[in-house]
């Protein structure tokens, strides 16, 4: 799935079986998926072709819904490590560190996926590019107790996010991005009444009190901004993030006389991120003994 | 050294015998020191008390302040350890952590010790109430570079802050506290434009990126303050500290409507104190998407 | 009435005409109420003192109550150009600005007053300390349009208050003064981290688009306030109001390179007060290319 | 001047009358420097174009050039108000109010054009889209004090920033406008984390104490922004201004009880602008009870 990403032209204009190849696994173990949708060719827009590919599954029997809630691979489960899952699931699984899991993480998947199961007769389903793993726990915990009828159409609806992305990732298009889902920055000197350029930031997941992970790491530009944001072009993680400035490097760098240690050195700025498709703009305004932040735009 | 404090009208009365027994571990192994300035008695102020004793070892033979120096306990050393020191100095170590470190720190102490007595004749003296555990192993470092007749006045130096601390400990006196050295804050709701009271709050001591020591604990009161300093009529020893505000469980009191995770919960405000007799007033002015801090006043 | 202040000691002592000589001009043209509450005496605080006389006045007959209100001198009225009314009606209205009004403003006034006496048969009363010029028109053609009887009350609680305003005056008491209401101010230099001394600072009240009135002039001290509020120990009229600081002066004076003009001179602070009782803290928090205020406490 | 602009592929193809016809305007009564540049068509930019033109001059013989800045009309002067002046000196005058001067105000002018014409034998010139009316008057006190080589040029300087506005109003071509200026906003509602749409601005050029204009006025949209800059794609006069917001209609249009009056009603930012060529953006982030500002980017 990571080869160079297919045209809707190309799409409209191949033999079905090469359509189905390129998209059957769009939905797991359900090329019928895809096979129906090749039918319904040709298609004006990506939307118009994620929209065919819902309305073949909104349309079929219920028994074939059913089996492809029931196809879906367990998170963190066995057929997860013994490689008998898609390779988008894979991918989607490793991004949300559900490959590197301790035993007792482990072990506790595998109990929550036994009560699911036990109850709701099909996995649990979950698109997990929008989850940082405690968001995706407490999610887990929270449906086990949704009633069934409800809990069916919760697993439907996230089938249809984790189709919607896979698609956005093989199919090209123009214009901006279709996944939504940004964090970006700005940092702003006020001391000068410039942009700050040249001060390193990082973004960290607090996954815990005791755990970090580093998710992506840059430097301002001439205008305060970095290069690409953060996070951009995919669902932001529900989790709880903190950013972090090397305010204090930035300041001496620009000839401050700073104190030791400075009052401020490396800044965090710890926000929740709810929405995954939303846009979270942090920028920090700050000088050597203040510093603020609010969600921009 | 913790009963009932001294007043400066006891003192200027008592036989020269109690004044050395009240006064004789001010300066470590020292009491010579409080028998000559009890020949210099009355005194009006304990600042006027302070100075004579200082005094004394100014005008000391060399020797005799030699001696003063050499008397001093090792930090985190083999006689603190074994109880042989002044209980003031005990009590100050085990303020600084010194009393709980791994093997490999007191390793690490026994060979800056040892580093120091070799090349200097005397222990490393240290006014350890000024410093976080960082910053103390950051000036033993430093120190160890010094030119030697540098090194004599900055050790004498620390003494005088050793026993003026210990002083004004002992010794009651009206108006403000003489040991200045505060950390404060303030919470301001700017979405009702008051202070923000019932807001959680921790001052915490970043030692290093794994390790945090939580310092103080408190509940802002109806005018968005704690009701006394987090830390306040002590030095504030030189290091980096975190407070923590619950901003999130305060807006959900308040009513407000936030998302799952909020934008804002938990807010750290990361600063670096360097002058451990200075005012730091950190206040924190918010709203559920937006804060800011700066060095008050 | 601007003699040294009278002791609640000395009024609770003294014979029955002094004490209405002292304090027969609380309640306009209505010296019984004073005489009516001497024979209460003695009075513990100020505010019982204050308390019995509005009792004798609730208490009072109907025909007794409104023959106070009928008494009261119209706002900008003949009386008062003529000067046939009490001292402090004099000093109040001349602070609220109503003896320096234009021919047109006057003509406004008595048309108000004619259409108010034809409605409700006494006078129209407000307390004017506590509203500036605009607000006072404002209030004064919203109870234009009153019930009589919602209106006779409100005019007999604005006579508690002028009488309350006036009791306080003349009579010292320990303890903060009991005519709260409050504008002060607190400048924060953000590039140094530390109070800003030194700024010049105006308050000035916006009456008209056109016309505005300097209230207040101070500079600030060390720690970055006015040695005085601005307003203090006294209702703040209700009215728009603009502090403005003299940024660029002071950072050209710390030595700043300031473009010319600098982005921040003079800086205006606008807000307006609507609870003349309340504490009106606006802080400026600023460096040469930022500022911010808030409602602070 | 104000037809359709002409592009650079028609301006290289006319006859040489032609384009003296359209170009010979760019310099203030001096079509030949025009008739010079065209033989050295083509011109693959507008700015090889300008660099044409100015270095036409620059070669000139003194007295030619010396004649050309003879030509040039006087501020506010006679043939101005007589309308003997080039179309564009006209409106550039007019945008900069010297068309409605007080009679004071323009003897003010006569006399300075009589004293610089007195020490230097040429008129004054400035490029006075460059300059507030305030800092109009400073620059030429302060030009009267230079020494005559400085001042032809600087004179000279100031023909050829008027000549470049000039010829990029006329002459069409890509990307961003050549003449660069900008004032521009953002307002942030930091009670509800977004954009403030629907925000009124207007912005004044302070002139004095008692005068100020308006100088644009917009509403915030969607992003909080206005759709263009409130000034832009020219410079930026050299002035202070004031954004105002209408902050308070905003609150009430939300929803947010205020009082009466509120605390922030009609929000006033006041600034200097010091740079015709830069970039302002000075963004409002409020709530009903604060408010900050800072030079953005």
């Amino acid at each position: 799935m990571a080869s160079a990403p297919l045209t809707l032209t190309a799409l409209n204009a191949m033999p079905e079986p090469d359509f189905v190849a390129a998209l059957g696994a769009v939905y797991e173990h359900a090329p019928w998926v895809a096979a129906a949708a090749s039918a319904r060719r040709p298609f004006a827009t990506v939307e118009a072709l994620a929209d065919a590919m819902r309305a073949v599954i909104e349309e079929a029997p219920d028994g074939q819904r059913l089996a492809l809630l029931a196809g879906h691979p367990e998170l963190a489960g066995r057929a997860a490590r013994a490689g008998r899952i898609e390779p988008a699931s894979v991918a989607e699984q490793a991004a949300a560190g559900l490959d590197r899991l301790s035993e007792a993480e482990y072990a506790r998947f595998e109990a929550l996926n036994a009560a699911y199961r036990a109850r709701f007769g099909i996995p649990f389903i979950l698109c997990v590019k929008r989850h940082g793993r405690a968001s995706l726990l407490r999610r887990f915990e929270a449906r086990l107790a949704s009633a069934p009828e409800t809990e069916r159409r919760t697993a439907l609806a996230e089938v249809f996010r984790i189709g919607a992305i896979r698609l956005n990732g093989l199919v090209a298009g123009e214009g901006p991005p279709r996944t939504t889902g940004r964090i970006s920055t700005h940092v702003l000197d006020t001391v000068r009444g410039r942009p700050a350029a040249g001060i390193g930031v990082e973004l960290h997941e607090i996954v815990s009190a005791e755990e970090t992970v580093l998710v992506a790491r840059a430097v301002t530009n001439a205008d305060g901004r970095t290069d690409a944001p953060l996070i951009g072009g995919r669902p932001v993680p529900i989790a709880i993030y903190e950013l972090r400035f090397a305010l204090g490097a930035y300041h001496r760098a620009a000839g401050y006389d700073l104190a030791d240690p400075p009052f401020l050195d490396v800044v965090p700025l710890r926000f929740g991120v709810s929405e995954p498709e939303g846009h979270y703009h942090v920028p920090l305004v700050a000088t050597p003994w203040s510093f603020q932040t609010y969600r921009g735009s």
